[in-house]
């Protein structure tokens, strides 16, 4: 059966093209630097907001649209496995991702639950046999249900502790079976309320605890795969451990984790935690710790995580010149984790929403990659710091100075003269790349 | 004697041109739906951020470097005028803004002030003779001498109250002298600290009685051009009386002045109100009270006003369509109140930084133009609200029905069916519209 | 049948008590200025979040444990009134107020929703008759159902209007029928996503005639109580038309509304809009608009409505300061739009958050009568806006002055000298009235 | 000579004092666990902002009035000595603290920045001969100067690095010679303005080159006292590398530098970050690196630092109880970073403005001693994670189970049973204590 009856595949048509059903910048076969833009995007539905997400909001039921409605239970789950692998194709996105109660129902006891994700894991290895279609990551939602009010690895009631465990082995055994690239942590309920109430120490040693464990079990079942936290410093929970890449740095640090976590970083989040998404992207790249990309966008006057698919073109090409910087996302990839804004209820809405987000990243990574090749920036910030290539600054670099020689030097300096940022000519430069790249391009 | 002597006349060279003292997209004579790009965008120069400004700002002294740096008073002032005009002709603007404050020093007594008030307003008028620039507005600067610590207009003592008449009472006479466009109210010290010091009837009563006395004036002399206010919810203060353009026109209708004032609408104002620009320019056009705009950008990432130049290419796309769907500015115009970065401190910034903003907003002008010519939010919307043009819906406009009618209607209704919003696509569509409209000219 | 069968009345026990099943401030006869705190403070239950809510958050599903989890439909809504009239007379309070589908289920058409309500307004009416609770006001939930995605009065689809009147008309009937003493609006929907789609004159204009409707089916059916618009402005819409009460009273002006409307202000949409509570409070209050209030709190770390219970003394002492300047709330109360947190899912939360708002509001009652009392913040304004009560001062009061007369009089000015504000003294005082009034009381 | 000759010392006279200029809570002497008051807030007076700041803000100049106003240079400095001394003795503080540039002028070369630093440090170290007041810490101020504009330690020229090099050098000299009891950095400037011209990776690097020549010069002159890093978000800067406390541990641990450096805590800087103050607190607290606190409050409704004197008696009850939970603050204090307003511009206001701050500390404390005493939150914590303290729980805790065995267990267990948070109640709590403890105390 067709879900999408309506929808032929999604054909590259270049940037003229007036057909809303047609990518216009995404052309997944054009080759940059020797790779296809398919590789080097490695775009990722969500299952949740693209097959489970109904529209709802605090204030307003679902509103969605979609063929499946009638369907429930097990019958709904298939339903919506055989719809994801007709939009895989028809989006031709080479990953997905999902959490496990995405894919599956949650039984009336955790061995039900898990006999319901077998059923839907194997019906899901299936049709990856004869799809190009691969797991960028899957997850252990341990936030919806009422169990996890008070957190999950963090919750003050112990049972919640060894139930996520449970919830976790069994993510870390189906990642295994489906050969997903990584394997996600995000931690929506661990965090707090209220300092009144909770014990900040003890959660998060706990919190280390079950890290260490879970790496203990993916050795065992000999699942090597990066793991990945998710930072997001609030919403659902007032304060998230996790708050953004910084913070997530130094948990692990002190907990001796850093060999086995890397980051998947979210641009909604990283916003609401008060940086750029290309902060949260640089601060992980020269940490060595930029693991895979949940590629949507904020609105920065909300102050909620609004989960919007990843139009704006500036963001964009910032993230792609990251992501090109560090030599790429290696098993990382795009992971739309975005939905469709509540009015857009329809269901062609999906596959308008992609495109827009496919095309957008499309174009930032065009740009990002001409900014790089014509060193536009790397030119810039050379000269901007090339007191350090030699004299005192070569000696502060390599080490082989101290206050007492510095303040002599400094004694003798007559005059500090420094340099303009030219942060407008650079901006002004930005706009240009982006006006000039694609239209020269397709010239 | 030239201020910038390195720098020669900005001219249009395209936007393949490589010269960073060139515009790529702003071409003064370029006509647009038989306007020229010069009258469309009216560009204006703000005088105080670009021959005032000195890189200060509350964590540190100023940076700038400018060849009048070593002036005192008079002297200085003229300097300045000297190099403004330098400047205007350079990147051939159309107009200019200013404070008193900004072209003339105070004096030890208000006699003092409004005397040297002259001499630079002769000077200017005289300048003004030989070259195309007019001033957009002026206004008097009623925030930065401690005097108003507690207000203008609105301050709990009256002799303040009384000097800031005279200080506008100043400035209607220049703004009739140097025949300005308009004439500007920025309530940067209208507001409160705390409301456990404050009278807010008595305050906001007060400004409507000093708003009155300026009209009457005005009138007594001839001045006849828009007063505007331009709302700012806060910085310096608080709370500012006008926080945005809605609370500025409950004001205006409360206090009977809405025949007299428009709104001078500031892109990083709107930000810190939390609105977009585009939300107050909206808001203003469709009361009838779009007046002028102050172009710059805020960073929404950050919570006081930035200033900066307006390079979003997004952003100027939506003002540009508000101001050519209110039919353009009239009277208003575009004023950079934007300043260059404490970082950017070398003369040669100030071009960069005008430059891009100029071309910004030319890449803006061209795509809502063509956003508009090919009517791609325009049928969309009609098609949208479609249902109140006939049936129902008409007689709901009309004013023909009642509530009564009305659930007779819904009684009988068997499903009320609504279409999708379509946000997403609508972004893709902005997104093509800004890569192609410009190559597409280009081409 | 008793819901909260382990909870007796809650009884006022006094500071000392030890008991957190007691009122230790909330004293309901005890009398200020000869009214009881009861009737001085007017406080209301709201139905959805008490009787309704179930803790759910974008991430997670429910979590309360209520007696009526079982039932459905209309036996779930019997239950609840049961259960809210035991609840209403165990806390003592005196008003309750509710959306129609809080209280009565909708039904598959408009016809069978309304015969639902009849039944269930039927049996409050009942229960009201044995009852001291009244009905503070009732409204229509024109946002949770999908047919008001787009809005309601300002839904693009004139059959959404229609029915949004009839949702209306239905609600002021039961408003006449149950004696409500206000009927409420609040346009969570009545907004915009995006600009790009939106006509926003067309929307503001319907949303003016159907209020014009309202009030005329109103006099029709001889219901005279205020209407009340509650400002938010934004969540879950991108942005309300109500933004705040300023934005509101612009609206009413304009559409000729004024002698119908007045607000009901939350605090926590005070903050989301970046006001304080108390500022919204004077700024309707000042304009003879303030007429109820949903007392709750927000974060002001977080970017959405979190509907806290008022615990903050500040906020609650100066929200009192406001209500009793006002000469009292009129026609409204403080009704508890507040939720326990979804962490606080135990039938006993309900009484421990009520009580805790309850008590917090006694005590800001009591620290506001004792500052207005003794005068303290009124001798300081008093003195603090004295020059405007002789001389020049009170000639611009009374509009016997112009700019002439003004410029002449500060042209002889020798100094203009301010006093301080006094602002930090202002707030130690507050502190000391805040600590020593209860405890001088208690004494 | 006396500068506020008209205000006597400020003497603790209690709760019903009706003298502006005395303390109603803060009473030196008094004990509390066998500490007085005195040993437990460890009171700091700040320089900069009670001798040197002048009320000027980004949009006005100076309002202070300072009998030291008509002096200049090394007789400013001179006179502000003086000033602070008296002011010490009349407020009754042990502490102050500086940046270097607050106390002496800065020359036109470094050598007689440091002639003049060492004249005003003489001075100084003379005064505190006959006084009991010490330093808590000093500082070097690299923001203000233009040659610190695009950062000190993080600029991207080497001679800037250089110069701050020898800032540091002097600075750590003068903290021996006065006996600081701490050396603190602030890296105002040490961030970036956009990430477009920047070396993130570089900056960082050589950050930590800076801070590992300062702990060697500190050993190598004997100076023993905890380096402080002070996080702040942003502004001036776009960002500021010591974004929050775990940016700051995340930082220190890569760099191997954990062992010297502790946090200053500001409450406005924490909630700029979107923190709670209590949160920074504890997340150094229980990171074992709480050296200071610089107490003050901001304004959450605003974006920029407000730096209020801190009177909200929440925040310093929470404050006070994670102090007193860390045993004290040890070599650290509560310094007042705080500034009267621009309104508050009379002498007078210096001591309502300390006095405010210095009861609503002593009010904090109290509260907090009672909470602890009273074990309120710790009882109910010590039950809400008692699960972990048996069984599974202990278990996890001591590191003997694994995901294995866990699953066994959730395997088995028929229901997950969480307890309320009780969120509420313990805000009651809250309230209660806070307004009885002061009472009772006084009674």
């Amino acid at each position: 059966m067709a879900y999408f009856e309506s929808i032929n595949k999604i054909k590259y048509e270049g940037a003229s093209s007036k057909n809303p059903l047609a990518f216009k910048y995404y052309n997944p076969e054009e080759k940059i630097n020797g790779k296809t833009m398919e590789e080097l995007l490695r775009f990722s539905v969500a299952y949740w907001h693209t097959f489970n997400a109904d529209g709802s909001d605090p204030f307003g039921v679902g509103t969605a649209i979609r063929p499946w409605d009638h369907l429930k239970g097990l019958d709904l789950a298939k339903a919506r496995v055989e719809a994801a692998f007709e939009l895989f194709e028809k989006l031709d996105v080479p990953f997905f991702a999902f959490h496990d109660v995405d894919i599956s129902p949650e039984g009336s006891t955790l061995k039900e639950t898990n006999e319901n994700l077998d059923v839907i894991v194997a019906m899901i290895k299936d049709y990856m046999k004869t799809s190009k279609v691969k797991l960028l990551w899957n997850t252990a939602n341990m936030f919806t249900n009422p169990r996890y009010t008070h957190g999950a690895a963090t919750s003050p009631n112990a049972d919640v502790f060894a139930f996520s465990a449970a919830k976790v082995k069994k993510g870390l055994e189906v990642a295994r079976e489906l050969g997903a690239e990584n394997y996600v942590f995000w931690g929506g309920r661990e965090g707090y309320e209220t300092l009144l109430n909770t014990d900040m120490k003890l959660e998060q040693d706990n919190l280390a605890r079950f890290f260490h464990m879970a790496v203990d079990y993916a050795k065992e079942i000999g699942l090597n795969v990066p793991f990945l936290i998710e930072p997001k410093p609030k919403e659902p929970t007032k304060h998230q451990y996790d708050f953004d890449v910084a913070t997530g740095i130094a948990f692990l640090q002190k907990y001796g984790l850093t060999d086995y976590f890397k980051f998947n970083i979210e641009a909604n989040h990283a916003t609401l935690a008060g940086h750029t998404f290309e902060h949260e992207l640089r601060t992980a790249r020269i940490n060595g710790m930029l693991g895979s990309v949940d590629a949507n966008q904020g609105d920065t006057l909300l102050g909620w995580d609004t989960d919007e698919f990843p139009t704006d073109l500036y963001t964009n090409t910032l993230a792609m010149y990251e992501i090109l910087k560090n030599g790429g996302l290696g098993n990382g990839g795009l992971n739309f984790d975005a939905k469709v804004r509540r009015g857009s209820f329809e269901l062609e809405d999906l596959f308008h929403a992609h495109i827009a987000g496919m095309d957008a990243f499309a174009v930032g990574l065009k740009v990002a990659n001409k900014l790089i090749e014509d060193r536009v920036l790397d030119s810039f910030i050379e000269e901007r710091y090339s007191s350090y290539t030699k004299g005192i600054g070569l000696d502060i670099v390599e080490g082989r100075t101290n206050f007492r020689e510095l303040e002599a030097y400094a004694l003798q300096l007559t005059e500090v003269k420094n340099q303009s940022g030219r942060t407008e000519r650079l901006k002004a430069l930005i706009n240009q790349y982006l006006l000039e790249t694609v239209s020269s391009i397709n010239a």
